[in-house]
């Protein structure tokens, strides 16, 4: 006899997290209140499906619900788990659905990014094979805006507000400093494959000489000589120059500018590619140079979260409810633009298959001919993510984010010692 | 026949500058125009003055002065230049004086850290040698919060704001991130000779288990094997550990890590010691280790600016005038805490001889004895600095820091060739 679909939702964070996944989550358990539907969070994504580790969200009140929307990280921990095939893995494909089967889950909602997205199609299949009755749906996250098939990705928004505003104010300190030595300043921002979080530090221009006077990307082959005599024309014209480079910039023959460095100097790379590039212009030139990586301050700015990143966040969660409420199945929640300005937007979705494992590259048009700045089509996507109100508390000074203790679910079924953790 | 004392003051910003220091200049011009005295600002510090570059302050607004006053870095520019003692440079000395002479300048306002404070004392010197009336004050300022005769410089609860947000963010980013092996986070902040920045970061800390976990400060030279040891302890307990270092951490034998890193591997060092630990941990351990260096973002953070910091700072620069105008000379203007909870505080002033030169070290008692967070102290001291409310206009999501036009004071005398740029 075939299952009864279940009435639960199960909600999990994959991937890397971001300042406002957790906003995802609070539009999840909003909606399936709303709806009157049980929801459970899984602990560290799959990885909690698969150990049985559920939390129960039932106890969560006003407050809570509050702390949990404003603070930054995976509430319910996240994990950088894939499940295998299910074809492959018979087994593992079992104790999925063994687990949803046990807690009356009909409704599996992943908050994830490309690669979260095949695990949601992995679980769908997992579901099939079973022949239990699931509907499986994706939540959009990631700081690299790398997602296919929404306009952008919750959490990118925020990244950008403040790597953007980092720029403008550390362009304003080094502008400040003056000495017969040019100075350099260089931003290491995120970004293996994509461009994306370079690229927005370019909001923070708005005059000609404003900085970042140079903006590297993966997407275009780093070309030392054009870099070298930007940097040199800048450093002429100012005194100094502000770079933004991803730590996934690239050389012509492909590899990263990191990976090139270690080989030639045959050592430990201690440094990433911001480092380097101080090191070769400072051999060059004489140039005094600082280099900043933000690193997870990038990935977790909640005090700085954009307000329109924020809604959206909470939007994709909430409507990831709603259609599975309507009885949607292996899509994508997505946020569709409707104009650039005033910037309007609405929630859409979009079918898994279509986006799963996929990254959307920066278009090169975002960018200035020469890649100093914001092209006009960069500045009109870019501007409206970073926008709009958001305040965090801070009753002494810093965010106050409370620590929601979540009670465990009773588990139902034995121990599963079929995955090792990552 | 000896000159009549000069009516006008002059301001200017002198070395690393900080998020708060233009809050500084605004006080400054605000109390001179209350006492109906003219001000005058040098364009990058006392090099404008050796080059008779001054700026007109007469034209700045309501609406100015705001801009002025919120805005990081330095808007006047600022240097790091050190006068020569007047005896041995007497035609430097001179030309100080000549400067200051040919503008009627009455009142030479400097807003500096402690190497600055020399400067000021060398300026007054200077006049002596001249038989030129001059009140000379200085005005602190430094995020190092290394100055003596303050019970805190301006600038540093901002930066300290800045660092702690960040360590709560980033340590809730890597706290949510699961896997088999640990996984370390480390900030590397300011701090060459002191310990201030990185200790701010313990403020972060509520909870046992929340980062930092530890604390790595210039005054307590490094114990690589009890370091290793409690991150183990850390990673075994939480799966992770967060860890703030100061840059300028150092060996027992007194050298900086940086430079003993730099001896044993023999050749050229790109990262610094946020990286050296990560490398020597992983090596070890094979953690999985994440390294941020927020480098001018912890010292130019005017969207996250202490509340309580930009009082202080706006409060020095007033009280410097008032000072002068009462006819104070040879002083600087302090922070002088009453109680610390409440936190009440007022402005008072030291003589410069007194501080001049002079580093404050961070006291070890402020650090529990291990050295993993605040002890009650160190906590009671720091948490009033972070506080206070404080917003900056965010129109389109970034801040909001227009550039001030100032129109340049016609030269008086001829070009001064006697010194070169630094």
């Amino acid at each position: 006899m075939p299952d009864a679909p279940g009435s639960t939702l199960l909600y999990a964070q994959s991937g890397g997290v971001t300042a406002v996944i957790n906003a995802s989550a609070l539009g999840v358990i909003e909606a399936a209140r709303r709806h009157g539907r049980p929801v459970l969070a899984a602990r560290n994504g799959i990885l909690g499906v698969l150990g049985e580790d559920l939390l129960s969200l039932d106890g969560l009140g006003a407050e809570d619900l509050a702390a949990l929307g404003r603070s930054p990280g995976g509430a319910f921990g996240s994990c950088r788990f894939d499940l295998d095939p299910p074809a492959s893995n018979p087994a593992q494909a079992r104790r999925v659905v063994d687990v949803l089967r046990a807690h009356g889950v009909g409704v599996f909602l992943y908050n994830g990014g490309n690669g979260s997205m095949r695990t949601v199609l992995d679980v769908a299949e997992a579901a099939r094979l079973a022949g239990y009755p699931l509907q499986c749906l994706g939540i959009p996250k990631t700081v690299d805006n790398d997602l296919e098939g929404t306009d952008c990705s919750p959490g990118y928004g925020s990244s950008a507000r403040f790597l953007a505003t980092a720029m403008r104010e550390a362009g304003m300190d080094v502008a400040s400093m003056v000495g017969s030595r040019g100075r350099l300043f260089i931003m290491e921002v995120m970004g293996r494959n994509a461009g994306w979080l370079a690229a927005a530090t370019g909001l923070a221009r708005r005059q000609d000489d404003d900085p970042p006077h140079i903006i590297l990307v993966p997407e275009r082959p780093f070309d030392e000589a054009a870099f070298s005599a930007r940097v040199e024309h800048w450093v002429g014209r100012l005194g100094y120059c502000a770079v933004a480079v991803a730590e996934g910039l690239r050389c012509p023959d492909g590899r990263l500018l990191a990976e090139q460095e270690r080989d030639t100097l045959g050592h430990i790379q201690l440094g990433g590619v911001g480092a380097i590039l101080a090191h070769r212009l400072h051999r060059r030139f004489g140039y005094k140079a600082h280099v900043a990586v933000p690193d997870y301050l990038q990935r977790s700015p909640g005090h700085w979260v954009s307000g329109t990143d924020w809604a959206q966040a909470r939007a994709v969660g909430a409507a990831a409810v709603d259609l599975a409420v309507s009885g949607a199945d292996k899509v994508m929640t997505t946020v569709v633009r409707e104009s650039d300005a005033p910037y309007r937007w609405r929630v859409g979705s979009v079918a898994l298959a279509a986006v799963a494992d996929l990254e959307r590259r920066l278009p090169l048009e975002f960018l200035d001919p020469e890649g100093g700045g914001l092209s006009e089509a960069g500045r009109r996507y870019l501007a409206p993510l970073v926008a709009g109100k958001y305040t965090v508390p801070c009753p002494d000074g810093l965010p106050d984010y409370p620590v929601l203790r979540l009670p465990d679910v009773a588990k139902r079924l034995p121990a599963y010692g079929g995955d090792e953790q990552p």
